[in-house]
């Protein structure tokens, strides 16, 4: 039900020609959701900065090439994740402003460099194999408007090095933090600041890390309470979150 | 939005104190499952026959006894499933109609015995143990207005017991069969006839059955395909779900 | 029956007071087994509108399309699972009436076209990742005579897309819903309908999906009553099932 | 190293008795977390309105009361959760000002009502089993400074009672979502808010929910991007990580 | 067995070429389940030897004593597993002859002790914790008809007293294993004969003995090929599939 | 120490070269299995029929010809498992006579036909996909000197098929059943017969049967007391058993 | 086979009453682990230091009383791990000088004091919950013969109470680690020193612990390579461990 | 803080320009692991003897050849594990002394060779499947400076293979023992021996050894004390923490 049958119905009830019983009749058998509901989430997405997103795992390299080109026409900022270097040739050719990092395979169309988030997202990983983790929650976090800066390589094993970066830690309004194996490092950060912490475990390791239910595990009991998880390897969801947060 | 205000404004438009416009503009804040959206949901129970239901573990006595009480003022049929002798005493103070079924631990208040299901419901259990779940099932499948037969102890280590027993399963419009160990019951049943079957696996058995899981398994990778499968020890759910499909 | 019985019935007999034929009629109702069984199961799959089913994977292009082929030369309807281009190539070559539907990797011989349900089966998935899974669903529901009518990408996360579609879901005598993730759909689309929904948990997604098991355990937990459960990804076994159930 | 052991070693550089490459070459052998790191930690939980905080499973009562009269005598607010009555009656025979909140069973001492967070906590739940977990949530956030409000038996089987609760959803600034069973509320709810929403798996449920399982995985796995999920039944760490976003 | 075949032969019954009696031979011998199929499985436990089983979990005192009299009319000997010494009281109030093991809680009326297994069965348990599971299997052999001895505390964290009892070892045609923790007296015993070892696994174990699945998962994987495993503390089974194996 | 060794020694005791005590203290540190232990060993694999067997999986086809020439000088019978094509090409370059079957996998030299097995080995199985490990136990208990016989396709859906193949789970001595998916199948034929079945479950399934896992747990838990469950796929393991238990 | 029946044996040998080929064959035919192989098993608790140890659950307290009484008799320590108070009231009315430790539920006699240990063994835990376990160790290693500091509370969410303790983590020669929860302890102990690392999960926890196992699989992925991990609350193991380390 | 900027400070209070005080505040706001920490932690691994080391698996040939090279600059051993052939090229162009172990896929460069430990590191396998994880460990043994002799196909099924090697078990300071399947060799030889028993469960075994989880559940189920578990394959970690504690 868009606003001008509605406002037909309504000028029926004014011109008389309908009661408003029969209006009554009428409207609880119109679909609820037309009555401005769907409107709201078409315009929620621009509201909160979220650039369109496509999940590019499973798709054919046209479709992504496609989709993109289409969300390109109507938003400024485009975001592709899970994706690869020939996924990004279709998508090139027909848009040709887009980008790639290759890391963490994500395909970037960043036009709109507003910043949205109040603070800093500090994205914290704890070895070079969690970096595609990691780069794919920076490289959101930043479509999505917020300052981003990574630190790396700072594992538990060397609290020195973690340690040494306590500056960042501190000046940070919102911390994502990736880790495979144990898990431990969102623990520990978390202990050292106030900001809210969201753990990414990755399913980095081999053996009983059972593709990264181990590290879960861990951050899921972590005794630091500032802390929450989202999926397996999914920086973009942490991201997505620290955004939400970095506007509040 | 109770239709009274809802009144109240299409008249308001119709004596041009409120032009369609600003009506619009107030509509879309309304809460738009008041438009009759809730009393669909209000009647639905009544409409498909099923009488009001209490899960009670993790209720005391009294709560219990109050939620049936307050149900038997405007539900012929009411239904408390995982209840116990205590509980039910409490309720009998209260409903003195109401009577215990012990072994599934159901209190039933059964006042109307209308047939809303076109055929028979057949509930098979492969062992005496499976009985509480069974039993579920039927007082279920009974109060939601279905014709029900049991069928116990017919375990596929002595298939001779089941196959003498052909005769209820043809008759029967839908089945729900109860197995826990390894839960083969429900193959071998559904490779004998062409109803649908709901397999309901229980927690009957020890050591490898964690607790129900090998017999869930075993449910859903039945190789008969007029199979589907409800949680652990679900002979409620069974006996809903058997109910809707018998007024099909 | 006893042997005394049968001694009885065969003395009938040598006493000419029963026709061997009425002794057969008498025999083919004694206890199922006796001699009516096999033929009873060889008719029934054509009787239930079952087409001939073969399961692909596993099997080489030559050994699907030897098994087709025969099955096409005593039944209309043949339907091939879980096969690809190649396998279906290599049908094309014995049986040229067959087709393809790629996405699901069905192939369909479909020669009668007689509908045996007496209603719609209405086939829902949460993403576009499930349409494998909900198109197996589709074809095999309509090859065994079913009206059918998808509905795709109305996932929970955006209910005003599911719920502008609360006329389909209406309409659908039975209702299959596929999901992956985190499987929530079968539970409010239940809630919104009085049909029987069979619940398809299937495969996508990643990290602690777990190949599925997140949607399954969501599924066998559904606190909407009106579901059950097949195995992860078995768009067949559900519209199997659900053809079962619209026949009643 | 305490400050007067310092301040005799800088003495000695000042007096000329030590170079002050000596005084490096101490310095770099003296325990670093001496020089005031540990003062910042005593002062953070003040500086963030976290109270003091005592897990009371695996306690006597004796060690409950002891533990929390101490605090009391430091901290205008105290909170113990995971008690009984027991424990609060020993409590309260030594802090007389204590409340006990049975569901939940969290004792309290709430002398500073200064509210820290800048927006409203909502507290979501699905059934009235997850009352415990969502008030446990509900008066950490509380005596954390927080303005809260509870919004109960919205599960997702009966979408209607949450959609009219959506004013409610839209007013929170963090929203914190309890489920059990199969866990889906969450999904729903972040796709109709954009506030950062904390899920909290229960172990509501039986069978296949396995303790809380089936929730945390479906909730892992929610396409709702603005989720991070804690463990299963963590009220209070879902309370302390809101309360550190409403503080931002 | 067509009909023609059938016709056949009741012609030939018409026309006195066979009399009634031949007849039920011949049928007897027609595809099993003709006649007296269900006989032959009614007269199987006596001739193989097995007494009558009680699985005494879940049944009253009342119930266990009620059966274990009526079976003890019809059957020299009567065996009732998982039962307390309650249960046992009970039981003895019916039927004076029967006597009870504490350890193994089996309760037994042993009346016929002819021996039907060839050999030795051998029962060997790691430690004593193991002991109420091997002494389960060492009852039931026993009540079977089978030579029976026990061998304890020879875990293979003391080789030496396992290798000093290889005669029993050597002796045994049968071997029961029964191991908890990391379950590997199996394939160390299994190594050193060449009889079947039958592996128990017993829950005995904490931690990550997971009740008896590391145990279990151990005897699986054993490197030695003359072994097969029954359920997590299935003592009665093992013992149940030895005295088969021993009447060969 | 080999006996001419210990001959050495003794003569020394003997001619009074050595004093008791002193060859007391040197046989005190000699490997004690040199006195005839290892010697058992070497003699038990032909005593008991079994052929050397190769593990193929993870060795180079060069390695598995290399082994199997080495292994058919000194014996009449040599099986390698888990092989390919490419592995037997490399083998029948080096050993002329050895032959290969494609569906298991089984690269066999049979030049001793000996039956050592006193009756029947039946190896049944459920689908058509569960050959491979069906064949992989027949293949073995062939060539270890069995009769054995294959039953294949009677899976629990279509119950007809088994039964009308009783006459040859009668005649088993000792019974293999294989199955994939939920497993059912030896439950089913345990219950038809006395002898001992050897419980093969298959990784045949997809989704919830997690490689064999279902069908694994179902087996465990079979409610038939003469079964015993080997590893997934261990059909070579099944037959080895076979052997023994036939043989006796 | 003791000495005295070898020396027989020889001195046959030696006065030509025996041939050296027919005692070969006589000692072939012993038992070899009668040559002095069991005498080293006897000897070694007692030259390692090991004081016997009785592990008390699912014993009564007669039964751990009986055995610790003849325990005292022949050892000068000897220790019960999982007792309670009752069993100890039982032991000390049989030995006087018996001693209780409540909280690890260990009851010892420790009448040697002598150190065996050449170091330091420190026994570190992450929260008081852990104390039980914590204790166990302290008490086994300090029972063993070693020197034993425990450092209690020093968890990885606030790492200045762990860093200030660094002097004690540097003298130790061994490190016993427990911790329950997320298990990341132990890395960030083992980072910090080069002693090895014994790693305790302990249940300590709720929900997504599942009784250990999330701390278990942290400590098995754990970063640190100087780190080996014992089972869930394993801490006698651990300190027996470290005790055959320490006398290294 | 670098060391200049800590001289500055104390010149600065050596001139009286800063009093003690004002620089004990300051000093407390540098960061603390300036003072020396990170130094300790980059000699800490040339004193304890260990190599530098590349985990290759996930890295180029190109990225594992330059951090190669580099190291190789200043550290006399390198080790790379999970290496292959094509990554061995690339480091031998950089480095040519580097060598190459195939099996465990281990790039050298040994040139220190250097005894650090005080005695014999055994490596002990189950079977030649383990190999390439007992190589690892013993390619990591030696170039960290153990004396390292290895066992292997000494599996628990053929026990004699075993204790004839009992002279090396016996002569080993430190013992690693590797086995998959069910993983009982380490309980076995942990029986026979005083010395410290390092466990690593390898991923050697198919269906229900599930990737090694079998053998690490019985590792750590062990019921020999001197035992501890590494992960699944973990041979580098057995092998540096055998390393640690040979060099005590």
């Amino acid at each position: 039900m868009d606003p001008s049958t509605l406002r037909k119905l309504l000028e029926q009830v004014r011109d008389s020609q309908l009661s408003p019983d029969e209006a009554i009749t009428r409207l609880r058998h119109l679909p609820f959701e037309d009555l401005g509901f769907a409107k709201i989430d078409h315009h929620r997405p621009l509201r909160v900065g979220m650039p369109e997103v496509i999940y590019s795992e499973g798709k054919t390299p046209e479709q992504v090439a496609e989709i993109f080109a289409r969300m390109a026409e109507r938003s400024s900022n485009v975001l592709a994740t899970r994706a690869n270097q020939e996924k990004f040739e279709a998508v090139r050719a027909r848009v040709a402003e887009a980008q790639f990092h290759p890391t963490p395979g994500c395909i970037v169309l960043h036009r709109n460099h507003e910043k949205r988030g109040h603070g800093l997202v500090g994205v914290v990983c704890a070895g070079t194999s969690d970096l595609p983790v990691a780069e794919e929650a920076a490289v959101t976090a930043d479509i999505m408007g917020n300052e981003v800066e990574q630190l790396c390589d700072v594992g538990v094993a060397g609290l020195h090095r973690l340690l040494s970066q306590h500056d960042l830690l501190d000046r940070a309004r919102v911390l994502i933090v990736c880790a495979g194996m144990e898990g431990a490092l969102p623990s520990v950060v978390a202990g050292l600041v106030k900001a809210p912490v969201i753990c990414v475990p990755t399913s980095v390791g081999y053996g009983a890390s059972f593709g990264g239910l181990a590290a879960l595990l861990g951050m899921l009991n972590s005794c630091s309470p500032n802390t929450a998880v989202v999926n397996i390897d999914n920086g973009f969801g942490a991201a997505y979150l620290a955004s939400m947060i970095n506007q509040l």
